[in-house]
């Protein structure tokens, strides 16, 4: 297990799986906000040196979704379907243009800690472990974490 | 690996997937539309003692999906989103209503043999061998061979 800032990250032994935790100062309403109002997600997802723009987005158990980041010009996107949305569990499928045949299936769980907070947990499966590890090796974390961080300072500033 | 009949069966020893084959006197655009076609895949898929009735059905990327199958009056519910759908392969999700946490990301490929002939196959990944290996044992290799029976009767009769 890694933890990077505030976030835990976690490859499974023995299912090629990518586990991501991280408590949150908010509540489990304001955590779902965040990941299905598309112009919210938008201002958080993604490292810091990158812009994303939602180009599709249905947020509901049997919609779909895509979106286009940016970095220095170059443009990268990701697309897939949600199979479920709802308060404390949201799946949804997930591609990235780069490598059209590479689907993984990614849970996010909103756990009611109490008092305000809740733990953030997400899981991603994808069908080998050559494929889950050149995830872990891409940097994927960075991300990940700079995104949380933007969406904690939101989060406090009254935003979501 | 089990082969039923014309369906061969593989538990991959290394991750929670399941792998089905079998090869079809059709071609693959007949394949597909048999998986697509709501009215053509509600004939033939699930075992002889059922009846399928599709509530929903958007066979498209990024569309969803739902059908019952009654036998002796009770139904059993399925729901699930197409991640993408094109004429070589099908990424769709799978969720029975009687386990509506258990959600499965199957892909399904129609691979040409020549000579109108099409190889189907299909894989289901989970995210626990105790998932994989509790949907091995329910027995849904004689549903699914059976549901591929009826399809190949299909294929001959001129219906696809």
């Amino acid at each position: 297990m890694t933890t990077i800032a505030q976030t835990s990250i976690e490859a499974d032994p023995k299912v090629p799986v990518i586990r991501l935790s991280r408590d949150f100062e908010a509540t489990p309403e304001q955590l779902f906000r965040a990941h299905t109002d598309p112009v919210l997600f938008a201002r958080w997802v993604g490292p810091d040196a990158m812009t994303t723009r939602i180009e599709h987005w249905d947020a509901t158990s049997g919609g779909s979704w895509r979106y286009v980041s940016v970095r220095d010009g170059t443009e990268y996107g990701f697309h897939g379907c949600f199979h479920e949305v709802r308060p404390d569990r949201i799946v949804q499928t997930f591609t990235y243009d780069g490598d059209p045949d590479g689907v993984s299936l990614a849970t996010m769980w909103f756990e009611d800690l109490g008092g305000g907070r809740t733990r953030l947990r997400s899981q991603s499966l994808v069908d080998s472990f050559e494929a889950r590890d050149s995830w872990l090796r891409s940097g994927m974390e960075v991300g990940v974490d700079q995104g949380y961080a933007k969406l904690e300072r939101m989060i406090h500033d009254g935003t979501v």
